[in-house]
């Protein structure tokens, strides 16, 4: 039995979305949960990820947070894509800190989409805080 | 002569934040301008910056936007942090495609500061705006 | 017994703020709930805070949050001040609504806090998403 | 001969919009220049916009950025509703005070569109920066 079939739908998307998503690979994103319009994925900080004052650079954070959104977002079935995204980062990322990025419905329209996604690390600090809104084509995957 | 001594105070500041900044050498970011309050950055997409949609994942405009505050914040002495940001992606990013990021100072207080950052590819097509707030520490470089 | 010295501190300070704030009680916000890094107000739409669609005005909603994000920033004492604020309008506003705005602290360091506010209106519908950071001061209420 | 008929299409539609919207009226917002993708507006801050710190509540400048931002937008004819905005307070506004804000079109696409709108004062001083995200609906005005 053909292992795709088993995958409910939201999961076969982001596999397929995840197989392609070179930079997500570049940097270890796993997806921890993933459903309608819900997503969980997480990822280590190594040392090539750091910024000049030795922390995470706030840009692995929002790479972590719109992949996440993306993920939530397309969840459905339509490509949907990110327009506006914001972040607010709270507490310092250290190399070794594992990021766990849990992206939250808060609305989905006919055409547009908002997503929080809040940002923890491995002693279950916020990290981060991502709101994204997105546009929802009518594309389908 | 000390080629150091050559160099103005916001390029010895950028030059020493710029050596640690593993990500941003990830990203192989050149800064074409640097000037207290200013600063321009540029850096070329690569295929293991894409995303699942085979464009440049929005963390890569992101993260150049990001490097590019940082500089134009520090660039004056102190150590500041970006606390919130925020970037609309409007137009698609692709592989090959040179993003020269610019930031301009829109306020400076003495504890927080506004820098806009337009980032536009080599067609002088805007592709994306950012904005972060940064706080200002009395902690010199 | 001066009725004063019953409230806790938070409702001295918000009562203190709300009494000077002219264009607060121009909505006739109503404080419904308040403690340290915490606030819920109130305001019932009318027609002269409608907009060209014949809806509530975007600013409505936003001044709402903007000062139950100034309350619950302001509860603990110290003089802060909203200094990047952002919010996601999701769905119409109309003339009789009754808009509550919840803020809750995401964050609060030495200087800056960050805080989210939901507003719903009577039907429990999330009608907009604020998410606002302060600069704390340290001038005392 | 028609005075209506003299205005231009741009000054047509914010002519309607601005004469069933209340809330600017009561701001007493004058629209001072408008074309396809750009408007200026302006209004003289009142005691009964003050906050409680005795400067002009953020809402204030929040909902002159707003009108400035719908008439820009909506300027083209199709019907445009501002989804996410953001707003940096940058300067203290004072009772008094007249403030005018210049909307820009930075992005327009085929559904969203995205505006930054600068809001200085009579002394050329910038009180705040706005940005603005509009889904472009296909209803005409």
């Amino acid at each position: 039995m053909d292992r795709l079939h088993e995958l409910n739908r939201p999961q076969q998307i982001i596999n397929k979305m995840l197989e392609k998503d070179a930079f997500s690979n570049w940097l270890k994103l796993d997806v921890e949960d993933i459903k309608e319009g819900y997503c969980v994925c997480a990822c280590t900080v190594r040392d090539e990820m750091l910024n000049g004052f030795g922390i995470a650079h706030g840009g692995i954070t929002y790479s972590l947070g719109d992949t996440t959104l993306a993920f939530a977002a397309n969840s459905y079935g339509k490509q949907s894509f990110s327009i506006e995204t914001s972040i607010s980062h709270l507490h310092k990322v250290n190399e070794g800190d594992r990021l766990i990025a849990s992206a939250i419905e808060i609305h989905r329209g006919k055409k547009t989409g908002v997503y929080h996604v809040n940002i923890h690390n491995q002693n279950k600090e916020l990290v981060a805080v991502f709101k994204g809104t997105v546009y929802i084509s009518k594309i389908p995957w």
